[in-house]
């Protein structure tokens, strides 16, 4: 071991600010004791630690630790499995990954709600992937578009290897454009590309078809002698997939809506969620936390299945700024009596390739949900969505979300802090009425254990 | 167990339609075994490949288990460490959780790269978080704002004992501002509500003293005869944090920029960096993936430390909304010689309170990075989604991304399928002209071994 890896075990330790060279190239085991003697003040408590979280079984542990980089040790999510979601006449139990006390909960009871009155119908709307190769051409915007109509055919003969394993699978590239961007960026122009990838997510997959489209490109502009300079900027999928859409909704005779819960009518409570998921759609202050709340149900079945959650995020909210403003992705009509909850929302996921196949619990996920198709993850990711959203603006509208995310707030406290049965009741009471923070609950345990 | 539990163990059991109740009413192990043995075909594998993530500690697994509902399993993501961030002058080692291959690996050259260039420069902004109470009046607007006017120190004086614990510790309720929005929504009116919550993400806080408010708005204009209705929709705190906003920057002289693994000169390097930029802010499509990237560090972060990515997204999503167009949330300045790269960007933050307390690795985390406050952790957060991004398209711009992905994905797959040393050594030579694929690999080990 270096000798610049010896704690220092100082409390300012971190204040240094030479470099620290050659932390890569350390063992797991060097890098995780290095990180513990230098950050702790008891190093041996803390290696137990990191190591209580490794696998027992060393070979799923090195599985783990090589889809990332200077792993020393796994960051455990709870996994946890919303029971009876009926989407399209079918039931599943879906698992999520997420660390968020109430998601699943609220998922679980959305979907009971809706299991009585007619489930959810999902339906994928299209299934387009995108990417695209950025340049710069300094000569006439005739010469490109003409070789490059000319060239196309050629590229795609040039492609017939890479892309020969995906069509079989009946997918593939489907279409290539050229864009003219230089009324934004000087010589700027596009190669937009859009591709079919089945059940893949397909990153891997267009990523290395476009590079190879640039190169083709680049070459085709290098070897003959045109008047004009082209300069490959960037060759790249494009998270951004509005032709990749998945549609949800739930429906149901305002009538049906009665429930004693609701505190209200149902029609009043149909009124209220409308008027709910309206200021979701005209304010971007509203609108952010309401989308917030459906990615809380979407990201913990991404995660769950092995997918990319900030893939989806990213592209979910780009879309959701679509015509200028920043606005709900579910909407909500009341029309002739019939209460109508939707959403339209793309994604572009994956159940084979990637850590679907690799990582131990994503494979599980995809198990308990029927090894689905990615069309059928589309719909079941969109459906926790949803679900996840009418929990959500429901409990908004009618008790509020302070008492149910306060109550399960208060028991993880007590829990940490080891109250026993007995203090767990007594406490509940109490907190009725007053704010559940660590500080006020540990007070409160401290003065209840002195009383006695 | 109750009979409707029995497993069904047939291949389309997920077929069934009926609803299948108590599932939550079910201990920990009777979920387990239920989801064991009505989904796999192998319950006892299943049961053993669930219970082999649990940790060995009953009370931490307990902890964990209780963050969220009908948890089953912990589901792991890989833990690892980003040495060498120099922000402000200090030398951060930086956990991140992450599940995606080469996200730590180019946040630690982007790291590496600018230590000995001067280092990250980050500077919080401002840190005011936002809070709405939605609500719809049906009198005149005149006695709406004369009766609030008149009302706002009474609900501050009943907001007192809310209010105490925050407000000890420099923070509280800075603003209420009552904003006609009924252009947009019939009588719809909104509270805007503004709060400084210290170290604490906040949202228990600003949620509660909203309900709060919410309440005696009610009561002041139901208990007061005035000609009109005033009905609460609901509030909420905003994830939309636009005066939360933390910056962070990194410049250096052009020809500083020179290493020879770009392969280009500094000059023609620092330019094609900025066109990058340049066009992730013009192009939607484009700056989803740009932004996605700098997510992937920003996330792997938020969730080593407790915090919730969910909100995190939403906000910096909407916020590179704002101006009316999707756009990149860095930006590159190529002037006088000079490179400057830099993103501005809200994160609502928290080092205190949640699961920054009670999650066994996110208070390891915090930790490591020397126990923070909530605004030097911004400015961690932030720079390493700046070190992403510009590992994410240095890559871009000189290599391309897919020699460095595909790699580590090769490394996966050949893990997965438990390849020797010299396997693995053959397979890097084969695949170097080849598409890496699950079945790709698998196709050519199996090839591989049968001609041995």
């Amino acid at each position: 071991m270096n000798e610049n890896y010896q704690s220092e075990n100082s409390s300012d330790s971190k204040k240094s600010i030479g470099l620290i060279p050659g932390f890569s190239k350390l063992t797991k085991e060097e890098k995780l004791k290095f990180i513990c003697e230098r950050f702790h003040q008891t190093p041996k408590e803390a290696e137990k630690i990191l190591k209580s979280f490794w696998h027992e079984d060393s070979e799923v542990q090195k599985n783990l630790d090589e889809f990332s980089e200077n792993t020393i040790s796994n960051f455990p999510v709870p996994y946890g499995i919303v029971p009876n979601v009926l989407i399209n006449g079918q039931n599943y139990f879906v698992p999520m990954a997420i660390e968020e006390s109430s998601v699943v909960a609220a998922a679980a009871k959305a979907s009971k709600f809706w299991f009585t009155r007619g489930g959810f119908k999902a339906k994928v709307v299209n299934t387009l992937k995108v990417g695209q190769v950025h340049f710069k051409w300094s000569g006439e915007k005739e010469t490109l578009f003409n070789v490059f109509e000319e060239s196309k055919e050629i590229i795609r003969d040039e492609l017939t290897p890479v892309l020969e394993s995906m069509e079989k699978r009946g997918g593939g590239l489907k279409d290539i454009e050229l864009l003219d961007k230089t009324d934004v960026e000087e010589n700027y122009f596009q190669l937009k590309a859009t591709f079919e990838t089945c059940d893949a997510m397909g990153a891997n997959f267009i990523n290395t078809v476009l590079e190879n489209i640039g190169a083709q490109l680049k070459c085709i502009f290098d070897d003959l002698s045109y008047d004009g300079e082209l300069e490959i900027i960037m060759a790249i999928l494009s998270n951004y997939t509005p032709d990749c859409l998945v549609n949800v909704e739930v429906s149901c005779p305002v009538a049906d809506l009665a429930e004693p819960s609701l505190g209200m009518s149902a029609e009043e409570f149909a009124e209220k969620f409308a008027t709910a998921v309206r200021i979701a759609c005209i304010d971007p202050y509203r609108a952010t936390t309401h989308n917030k709340g459906i990615f809380n149900g979407i990201d913990a079945v991404v995660i769950a299945t092995g997918n990319d959650f900030r893939a989806i995020e990213a592209c979910g909210h780009s879309y959701a700024a679509r015509d200028g403003q920043y606005r709900s992705l579910s909407k909500c009509e009341v029309e002739n009596g019939y209460f109508t909850f939707s959403i339209d929302i793309p994604l572009a996921l994956g159940t084979v390739g990637g850590l679907t196949t690799l990582h131990p619990l994503a494979k599980f996920s995809l198990d308990i949900l029927g090894r689905p198709s990615s069309k059928e993850l589309m719909e079941i990711v969109a459906t926790i969505g949803l679900a996840q959203n009418f929990g959500a603006v429901r409990s908004l509208v009618t008790t509020g979300i302070q008492k149910g995310h306060m109550k399960m707030h208060l028991m993880n406290i007590l829990n940490h802090l080891g109250a026993t049965d007995e203090e767990r009741e007594d406490a509940k009471i109490y907190f009725k009425d007053n704010i559940v923070s660590f500080s006020e609950v540990k007070k409160y345990l401290s003065d209840a254990r002195d009383y006695q």
